[in-house]
């Protein structure tokens, strides 16, 4: 996606040679009309698969999960990082590691919001390591719902996460697929 | 906002005389055409007011804090409950309690997407004590940004959240205002 990637040469901020910082338009202010192109991106490319439901991981997700979901006419699911007070106790659960927050987390979603005639596509900001979009899918698996797919905004080709879903014959499709950032500069893959 | 009541009569679960879930259409799964039709509902109420900024808090604010922005054409600025190893050190700290996780949260906002220029719309999905709305306030007053209103998806009337914020001559409009939950039931105020 064109757009996406001018934007990410613009205002994204390379760290280090493992992270990209796209807090100016993802990951904390959200650009809308971007977004929205993006969730148009992922409704053309998924259109054929019949979903029934978008699922994402709070919070950096969100809102282009939302932007495919309005776009596929279907319900958006946001999955939480821990169980709050006001939580269903009959939820799935999934303990995963997150690599930007350095630690350890649960993934929790609600049995009422996946059932087994649902069609899922997970949409999600960033993979890396993959492992929020591992346990979400394992979550997936437990309820019954069947992938679909998973759309990711940002694709770090350099990391396993995509590869290893791919390895398992999983659809993931990615707006932007980054082949480096060494020394400072981003250099798209294809 | 009728729609919107609607919903809330038949999909709302009153756990308590204090909670109501809106898990189903708001904090959990999100109804997208409902949510957009409240991002337009926002964005017409505050259409004169030369908002720069929509401002929330993570997670459940965020759709339809993206679907306000959207029709405003302006960028969405997210607070995040904790820091990430990836944060910004140089961001606005608030420490505030949380009615629904019954802990103290740290909102974090990053002082890039926060200046003395922008007019600012604080939008979020319930207001009951109003402990993240005062803290996002004080956010904002800090950065220099003047605060043109606060929108707000339900507003718990028995509680003294938006009450307060109003005497102290902040502008918040509700959608949907619930007036009791007493007995199990659902009233609107007005």
């Amino acid at each position: 996606m064109e757009l996406l990637k001018q934007k990410i040469l613009e205002q994204g901020v390379v760290v280090s040679d493992q992270v990209l910082l796209l807090d100016a338009i993802l990951n904390e202010q959200v650009d809308p009309e971007l977004t929205m192109e993006m969730g148009r991106a992922f409704a053309a490319i998924f259109k054929e698969e019949g979903i029934t439901r978008v699922v994402t991981v709070e919070s950096s997700g969100i809102a282009v999960a939302f932007a495919t979901a309005y776009e596929l006419g279907v319900p958006l699911v946001f999955a939480r990082r821990k169980k709050t007070l006001l939580a269903d106790p009959d939820s799935y659960v999934e303990r995963v590691p997150s690599f930007t927050k350095g630690i350890v987390t649960d993934l929790v979603l609600s049995r009422k919001f996946l059932n087994a005639e649902d069609r899922v596509l997970f949409v999600d900001d960033i993979i890396a390591n993959g492992d929020a979009a591992k346990g979400m899918i394992k979550i997936i698996e437990r309820s019954g719902a069947s992938l679909s797919g998973v759309g990711i905004v940002m694709e770090k080709c350099f990391q396993q996460g995509a590869k290893s879903l791919r390895e398992q014959g999983i659809r993931v499709e990615s707006l932007a697929k980054i082949a480096s950032l060494e020394g400072g500069t981003v250099k798209f893959a294809e």
